[in-house]
């Protein structure tokens, strides 16, 4: 196989290449990824947060810390956008990135084609193949707080929750049950008005919330990231978080998580065809005569 | 059957009881919905939109309106919110609308306890029992713009994008792929600076939008929602894109989508259950030897 051969030599190509393939499904994506799943080990850092919270600044100075330390690095920017608006404000914001054009940089976007549970398992597929090809930071940004951001969050070893001192930003993530799930709080853009009383507000909060696998105390931090102050804070933080899982021998469980991710997204994407397909049994349950259970049950299990 | 008869004598706390036996899964539930499915036609109103669009308050109003027309009304208040936070956050919400004492209005919130497929189907439920016990409209209203709330406004037979003259706003709602689904814009606080800018910006944005079923065009409105400002025209349009829809023959097809929906919700949790229960295909995922195609063909098709 050419393309796994040039892969394996390092060709940059190749990697962008796999991920198209396995973005889109392709048999070639998924024989590959079969092959090559289980090579490597990166830093999984997970960045989520409101838009305007300026998760790509701060993204873009934590590539320049790990840069830094020699490490070779890359960003998913995960968008679950439509193909007619999203593609030109992304690119926007890549371009805007000052480590573009570094070689032992790679940055990718991923973005829905519309499918339910695809975006999810393109995630989890780009993450292996960036792993198989040796990359031992990975930055997976993601667009929005929503539900979708939270699960796709749910692959990374660490995860920081980006927050700003503007009224809402601290509920909306609420709301979004990111609190929860989130290992490092850093209120970015710090210097603006109501920094101080969101950091207390964090810190009230997650004195209050349930202990945290191996007993780990989620930090509030703060950064101002175009002045870069506060981004050693948060690289150390995050480095210290990775510490934690690996001394608690949690990392198994993460990537087991992460694999249970993959096959519900599947299961997921599977759902979504045999509905579109099976129009009858949809008749039946919109006008009655079947449940949903019912439908779901004949459409997966005759076809099976 | 108890319940079944207290709910078609128009008993509340039996349409209440039903609504969480569904949410939760139980077998009467499914049996009542079963029954009561397909009973009944709501005009249904999804109303999405950042959080902090003041889309509670306008949905308070567009109550009153429908109320001083007669209608009984239904809101289906959906919050992906985990246990932990956002019940109060919720409810507190909840308590602010006027109408919560009026036997004409029924307000509930549906809330995932960290289901992945768990609340919209819940909401699709709810929705079907809603329409059973008369409702004749029906508002279902989602707290932020992400994915998920993409998802659930397709119940809707008409859907509200709620925005604010706020920046980044637009930007959020295109990243989430709402511009495309919505039938009806409005500009809430309208009030504040920067609404003109955003109504121009919206209007070019939609002239370069694909065409919509049946030729719709969708307009952009303006809103003061504390001072009823604009409440009347949202409220007219809503019922314009209504008229659109049966006029066209539409209706059927929204019907059939939400169906749809409801049968891939059910796909998907049992995707999440089974992946729960075969940790020894999972590993296999993690750490080679399986693909996840092949770990989710074994989990669903060896348990039949």
């Amino acid at each position: 196989m050419e393309l796994y051969e040039r892969f394996r030599a390092g060709d940059i190509r190749a990697l962008a290449r796999a991920i198209t393939l396995a973005e889109s499904g392709h048999p070639l994506g998924q024989e590959l990824l079969k092959r090559l799943r289980g090579h490597g080990q990166a830093r999984v850092v997970g960045l989520t947060g409101s838009p305007g919270a300026g998760k790509s600044t701060l993204t873009d100075r934590l590539i320049e810390k790990a840069r830094q330390r020699g490490e070779r690095v890359a960003v998913l920017a995960v968008d679950p956008s439509s193909p007619f608006t999203g593609g030109a404000i992304l690119g926007d914001r890549i371009r805007m990135m000052r480590h573009h054009q570094d070689p032992g940089v790679f940055i990718r976007s991923l973005a829905s084609r519309g499918a339910l549970g695809g975006l999810a398992g393109a995630t989890v597929a780009a993450l292996a193949l960036l792993e198989a090809f040796g990359f031992e930071r990975i930055f997976v940004e993601t667009v929005g707080v929503g539900q979708s951001e939270v699960d796709i969050v749910r692959v990374a070893d660490t995860t920081v929750l980006v927050l700003t001192p503007a009224a809402g930003d601290a509920v909306q993530a609420f709301k979004a049950g990111v609190m929860e799930i989130a290992d490092v709080f850093v209120v970015n853009k710090f210097d603006l008005p109501g920094g101080e009383r969101i950091v207390q507000e964090l810190k009230t909060t997650l004195e209050l919330a349930p202990a945290r696998p191996g007993g780990w105390k989620p930090p509030v931090l703060t950064a101002v990231a175009p002045k870069a102050e506060g981004v050693d804070e948060l690289f150390e933080a995050m480095d210290k978080h990775y510490r934690h899982i690996l001394e608690q021998g949690l990392l198994n469980s993460q990537r087991l998580e992460r694999a249970r991710f993959e096959v519900e997204s599947v299961i997921q994407e599977w759902g979504r065809r045999r509905t579109r397909e099976g129009q009858g049994l949809i008749e039946q349950v919109a006008y009655g005569g079947l449940t949903p259970e019912e439908a779901a049950q004949q459409l997966l299990f005759s076809k099976g």
